[in-house]
């Protein structure tokens, strides 16, 4: 079995945090690729920025297609393009995500999103509601820090993470906390001794999620929302 | 008063459909443009379609907010890119699918989607959710005909539209039907009058909107889901 | 073309506001008429001043009618009788109320509402409720003021309205204001400014689309929860 | 203990089988008034109907806050003015449509609800909106009848009540259904053994409910929705 | 008419306390018996404890059955196995959360619950999702008391329900507020006069509504949920 | 890594199945037990089933944490009594219900349920309902078959299967179909073929999560819904 793990940005350091986590955790039997886009920006912080990465990440997922992956791991709390990705997909591809947002719900009565900028706030509450699941949602609350200083400045990330974690918990009803950036990795382990509730970090729920069901060939439906689209005339 | 309408694809001929509609209801004191992209697609019928169409959006955007625009019409039922175009833009754009949908909810109790292929009701569905509409949606019918053909067959749209619509009004308490694709423009006065329940032509609905707010410079919120991206490096 | 700007209750002073806003943004073109109800209380604050307001709006739309009016903004921010106006209405009536949040989902991912008194919290989450739109609604604050305190102490409504926006903004995830009373027009730029979110006036935003919409003859459907009713033996 | 049910229009017929129903169930011990309003149209069938009948409804509910009575069972499957009628009364208003689908809640998983007339659909499902409770509503089905015809047309009555039920509880998910006119009362007993389902009499079971909550002093909120209006000034 | 009020739990002063409020509220009329069930928990504060309770509360529902009772009050703020009951009997049974939260929402625009410990709001937050009311559930708020200790010191309980009663209506929008634990019981009277709203004791209520619709036969529906399960081999 | 597959009912025949199943795609590296409860009904068709084979299931539960187990697979489409086992359970618990409709939501917009009789939509429903995912619900239609006719008449399933998966994806707009019934196990291939949408296999779907899962030592809240119950005095 072959998974491809892609970070859809070009940052060397989040692929290489994306690597270790993954094959940490990776079975020894699955064929593990980690790679990063060839061309885009450093970080996806923005629609803007995602949707210009699109032709990087889909020459990504056409090559693994091609090369008869099993599943593709589209590793960042945003998943970008996704949709366009699975219309053009005929393997399946887990967004970071999306996919632990589902897991979330077997976790626990409601799950809250820990983000890094104060309106991506609103960028979280829209994809949740994009992805129907408002009824469990505990909210969301932002660090106010940026990707780079998440990644470097543990201590206050801990701080912080425990001080918004506490009012997840206890004012907006949180039982399982997301960390909803790449940039957390590493962190979840002290903020779950903290806060003393499940912290998920993303990528590797996912890529466990992906590889568990590329055993049985799960793919995604090609009739509706995510069919293959016709060739266009391009000016 | 400048205003852009803008075709997010490369079809003359739709272009010069949106024109033709656009020029009859528009106001004399407005400098109106109407516009294609200069590359990309000639339709937009996925979420493919419509990320690369981006950037060729993104230009024409960017060249409205700089020859000093007072809003932007996309005019494309699907609203392609809205979300980044909106962070990237400090002028106005209204989105054809999403304006028209917020002005149905003033003149029924529920609105109906007539689109084109079937699998394009699942996308619609998606879009209705994503902008939290579902309590006012009566669902989604499909003519079964490709852009083109719905272009150049009218009788056939005209026979199938209207069992169709009997069914959005009889069976899924729809009040009022939006024309749920460009090329259904045109159609609608013999709709209308068929089926007895106002037609939304999104096209003419959201440049009229988009004229009227212009007048009192309303803009889109940029404290939160249309926050300016911050410049990214490249690689 | 002909638009009535009704002022739904018999105060002078909110007329002559609502006016004064109006004529500043109404375009040459259209014959405006700004007019209060003959009878009927001074301001609308509870369903029981509308309610009996109503045989008084009603004179007004049927005079509208009657007079080959293209369109009636009804301007006051609880749209007051407005499902059994357009029971009777062959022209389209555009509620405050109901338009603004319309638009406001345009603007940005979710809206509050800045109120009056405590118990209109209550009234306008119902109304939120009853459009369905709750899934776009970051919630509702109260300045604890009367409608005549508000007009009158500007200072005051300067002060708390910022102190509640800010909280709007950064506790629920406001990304746009909506100006719950007549009698807060005037405060919006000011506001605004302070706040750095979009703060929508009802009544002008209101007139705007009615404005636009009266040229393409857009009018709600009379199939469904706005049928017109049979006349009624009276005892 | 003293109990009002009143019957919101002025027809007789509909009060004396309003009356019939009330007297075969209410208690021996309870003082019961059935009544009809003093002036108003012979039907409520629109919101245009019931707002005018307001002033006369108001004027019993007054009465009957003067006299002592314990609660009030407003007998129309419309509730007119329920709001306005409960800010301006002391003690307790059962609507019928409201309470009726409050007990249906507790008898099944989904309630639909049978109507008159096709247009009456489109009110019922912005009633249930209104109301919060579509989660739990399986949709609405019109005899296409009038209130008269209702009435006397008995087994046409009966012979659609049975198709629209079957089809009610076989397609659409139904577990309880609910009279949604004051005129189908009566034909409950022989629905029911037709279609193995309860069938509701929105009149009796609200009253029964008026009946036992009178005896706790159960009482609605005054702090919000149903605030006491102040007093205005009226030209 | 008889009734059994039944105490799913074997707490004698429980059951006590129940008798005391149903007894003081109870017609003359009616045959009521107030009972708890033979063996199992002293107190259901888990779904284990309730799970396990189940055959004992069945033994006494299937006795209710045998012995002609018309209706049956489960007097606990959990409805413990209701829809397993409700599967084998058919008489109705009548859940004291469930009915209360039903009978709420005909008195206010939204209602909140008080609950015991923390961790129970997340339990109630479910509870009222899954019965479909979440549009008008303004949130649970927990007193951080153990069962016995909210029976026993009564200072504290009123201490700490004002305080968080005032925050139920001021900050989150609550007009009504359910008290959610039997021994919360008695406390009703002076939450309500400090807090000026109703304060509904579900047991009281409950027990009203189960009398009043008995007097009309009303019954829960056996086509869907609550279906008579056929008989089972076991090993 | 050790996992329990635990059918929660004592059909020899249907644990056959499922070992059969979880054999096939389970990995080498994993300690694989398949067992049923000792004591317990032959199948779990209604809440009354499932709640009297608890105290069976929960025994297996418990010595699967005495043993040192990583994770518990619930093995049937109804997860018997999962919040009372979480609550009793330090390791994971995973229903194969609502881990496969979690699973469900990343593999098209909506997703269908085929259940078997008529009366279980109605238990599907609320299950939906309960998990607070209807925004993602195509809806589920019943074979009309009971457990033991689904399982011996292959060709009727089929046939019916195919039928009722052409209406779920033609009128309902469904694009992933769920089996809603472990009795099914085995026809997915055959209607995945036929109907062109993925066809998901609760026990094979949930187990490969739950494998994946266990290697990251994911584990549920309990903090909330989960909270470990405190001792009860038993009389």
């Amino acid at each position: 079995m072959k998974i491809l793990v892609l970070n859809p940005n070009t940052s060397k350091l989040v692929t290489k945090k994306i690597a270790d986590a993954v094959n940490k955790v990776a079975r020894k039997d699955v064929e593990l690729v980690v790679e990063q886009i060839e061309h885009g920006p450093e970080a996806l912080e923005s629609y803007h920025d995602e949707t210009l990465a699109y032709p990087y990440i889909l020459e990504k997922v056409e090559k693994a297609n091609a090369e008869g992956f099993n599943a593709i791991v589209l590793a960042a709390f945003c998943d970008p393009g996704i949709e366009a990705l699975r219309e053009r997909s005929a393997i399946p591809i887990y967004g970071a995500e999306e996919t632990t947002l589902s897991i979330a719900l077997l976790l626990g009565n409601k799950f809250s999103i820990l983000t890094e900028k104060k309106h991506k706030e609103s960028v979280k509450r829209q994809h949740v509601r994009k992805l129907g699941l408002e009824q469990r949602f505990a909210g969301v609350r932002a660090l106010n820090m940026g990707v780079v200083e998440i990644a470097e400045k543990g201590e206050q990330v801990l701080e912080r993470g425990i001080e918004l974690g506490k009012k997840m918990i206890i004012e907006d009803g949180a039982e399982v906390i997301v960390m909803g950036c790449a940039s957390m990795a590493g962190y979840q382990d002290e903020l779950a001794e903290k806060l003393g509730v499940p912290i998920l970090d993303p990528v590797t729920i996912t890529y466990k999620v992906a590889e568990g069901l590329a055993d049985i060939q799960t793919v995604h439906s090609k009739v509706g929302l995510y069919a293959t689209p016709e060739p266009k005339k391009w000016v």
